[in-house]
């Protein structure tokens, strides 16, 4: 039974597949006297996978918020083999913004914090170019300039960690940063770091996309947001979207729709993110809805 | 643990909301020895109304399938005053066809039922004219013609009630029917009634929607499938979909783009009956995906 | 021949229709030396009027810029009974911009202004509540507080006039102002009067539109950008969008997944206007691609 | 000034841009005494290339229809080193269908002719397997069943040849083919040689794109029309579309979504094809709407 915004524990976990696993997680809840707001489970059967995102409401709920992960663990999860993540519906997230010299997507993310539409805390931005440092003040942000050479980037890249850490960041979103990440940086931030690609991916991988776009004469652009991995362009999708072109769209009108496209499929795997909806496996996600 | 096309019980089900339900519905599948394929809810807090689509493997589920439900019946749906209804997967549903004189929606339905798209029987085909008799006799189906008048509309309603009743019809597709269905087909096929409005509903209820279209100027048209109830165009809605138009689409031109929203939404609405996807609730429906 | 970012002169033009009109205006340009970079026409046969969006490069034209309008009514317009509008490539448009409680379309139209996506000026917000000051200020643009009530309406509504006066205005957006605009800004900026509606117009017209569009079921939800006329949400439709909804999206949801259809639409529109791409004949608009 | 469904004649024609195209064109129809319903031109900057499309009223045209072209070389084409074709309204091209064992793009393109939507004959169906006899025969269609082995496949080819000449066969249309087409073939079918594949090009070219799909985790899936080259799924591109795709849609869901996809972005292709609206030029297609 659902009343609206009460506080609430958020479950995702994944494990092989096997009988009996929603009936032993619905009684987990009750058993406890919780009641479950949300429920919703996959399973992939080309992997044999069980996936599940279960929300209940904390209110009447048996156990203390700090001691439910080790009774489920305890309960559940050993015995089955689940991989699992335990969030509450008003934890607060820390989000840092990499940006280069487009603003289009920083000014949307940021709209949307002091607009009130995410629940986060917004404290540092950092950028390989001095471009958007005015955003930055205007919205009172600390801001990092950390141009990026190849003789400085495993440095420059160390410095970011340490911004990171000390502004004990949650979700790194790159908001078209347009430098490769190193492997540090995604190692730290494993599915919480999110990049915006703007191609319908996996075409048009790598630089320059609406150029190639262009090229090949397409009807539709796309853009691509994935959480990052050590391979390209290549990690697990999180959200897709596309406009209609045509021939009158020079490479200028690809860039001026795409805009569009980046600022609105970034802030929908932000948004899936924050809303703990994302279940990554292998190179894909499951995302809940 | 799901490994393809087995046969599988699908339950659908809504009730109060309430503590326990999801343990409850998968302890009664887990304890019979069942292994779920499918698990979904939906609680609507405005209503306090808890829906649900359970799928399970029959395969060494210990309750024999015609007694499956007096025994969900006895065991669960009773406690917790549930409304449910049981199908098994490889039920073959029988379709009958309502068409007027336009054949796009009816070679489209067609052809996805030859094509093996849809394991269903087509044994009937109704219309008020005379002018489609040819495509039914190309695919093998009884065709009769029950033109409507003001005098005759209640004498023609009945036999077609007949009809459906001798063909044992499951479900009525009105594909571009064009006629307005009386109420004792409406009773008879509450839930089993399915048509396709050309517009998306609420805008341009009502007749010559695409006339209406062209004189509000909108930029785009729209096709919705819901189910007949008593109130002209006012059903629970099932699918809808759109089409950007501009300045260009004279009336011809947009009667010649719904044709494809048409087919597309009214394709979808059968598949999404078929699949036992759909809940209806107040005015209202539950696709489960 | 086009090279890219020169100075262009854009005339829009309507007449009814009539032989020989697309020669004579290719004749105008071509004879005094133009060379034509954009070339559009349309017929409405439905009301007989031909509407027409030609754009050539100055440089070698024989007219002087000033001169044009007079030319082209002496030799063409008058001869076919054309109304015309001429513009230039390097204009700079000013925007006043009205708001109410509601950041999100701001936040954006200020993005695209800042980020040197439009070629225009900002200088004056108006809004009937206080809220929003804080974004003018962190922007530098002149906010003006008028609330508005029964018995003040028209009042305020002077001072609005004055201040759009003040500020040489050519461009008033209304977004999510919230407010019934009176007739006479109505009809001192009619076609420069863009507005928002949070529906896919005729559908759920007037207030509350995303309770109404929950309360029917649909399964799309929309917007529509509209030039304000004296008859509320009724006026020429620029722009339309749409996105899918589930049984799962509750009314915030619908807000929330409305506010991106909003932002977007509104920018649609107003970019259309700025780049002198919109006709308006009666109740529909010719939107040139 | 149009009056609705009269004879006409289109021009498609491309060259060089350079001035007075506009003025040189309209004004060669004018002085013949032609009223101009359609008029689009496009100039591709990139390329210094000026494209249009020129719709003309025959009632009145002092030049009798088969003169037309000539004429047109004579007073505009050969000065300004034009590429043309003419076209008139009341053609009835005479369509080729390659299949192979999928009967929807088959059945939605035979459903297209019979209900009248387009103004063709369709003589001939050829295959690589036996399957859609029973389809074409339904129909009335000749069926010429010719299998393709690494050996016979030069000597098929020559038999395809010959039964497109025999049928005098103005465009081919590979629905579903699933067959590499020769260079015989493609050389005497040039820009009449309309393919559908079942991926948004360039992403997944070649076999099996939806398992590459559903590999790589997309959230969005599509499907491209192109002309035939000798390179495979890399011609000029005519219309694509896509649709969202989730976590739950295995490969055999996405061949299913797929289908609608295929059928409407196939026809959509035939569509603008018979209604001479392509100008193709390097990769690159222009349809003008």
């Amino acid at each position: 039974m659902s009343t609206g915004p009460q506080r609430t524990a958020i479950l995702l976990a994944h494990c092989p597949d096997q009988r009996g696993l929603v009936a032993a997680v619905g009684d987990f809840v009750a058993r406890h006297g919780g009641n479950i707001v949300y429920f919703d489970q996959h399973v992939d059967d080309s992997q044999g996978v069980f996936f599940m995102r279960v929300e209940w409401a904390l209110d009447g709920f048996s156990i203390a918020p700090e001691a439910i992960g080790g009774t489920f663990a305890d309960e559940i999860a050993g015995h089955y083999g689940m991989t699992w993540r335990l969030h509450f519906s008003d934890e607060r997230p820390r989000l840092a913004l990499f940006v280069s010299r487009l603003p289009h997507c920083l000014y949307d993310l940021l709209s949307r914090w002091q607009g009130g539409e995410w629940a986060v805390d917004i404290p540092l931005i950092v950028s390989n170019h001095e471009d958007l440092r005015p955003v930055a003040e205007r919205f009172g942000i600390d801001y990092h300039c950390l141009p990026i050479t190849p003789e400085n980037k495993a440095a420059q890249e160390a410095r970011e960690l340490e911004l990171l850490r000390a502004h004990e960041i949650d979700l790194v979103v790159l908001a078209r940063y347009m430098q490769i990440v190193g492997p540090a940086l995604i190692g730290a931030y494993r599915e919480r770091l999110i990049n915006i690609h703007h191609s319908f991916l996996p075409a048009f991988a790598g630089a320059r996309p609406y150029h190639a776009a262009h090229a090949r004469g397409v009807k539709i652009i796309g853009a691509t947001s994935h959480y990052v991995t050590e391979e390209l362009d290549a990690g697990p999708i999180i959200a897709q979207d596309v406009t209609p072109v045509t021939h009158r769209d020079d490479v200028d009108e690809l860039v001026r729709k795409g805009r569009d496209l980046e600022r609105l499929v970034l802030a929908q795997a932000v948004h899936a993110h924050l809303q703990r909806k994302i279940l990554s496996y292998g190179n894909r996600t499951v995302i809940f809805d």
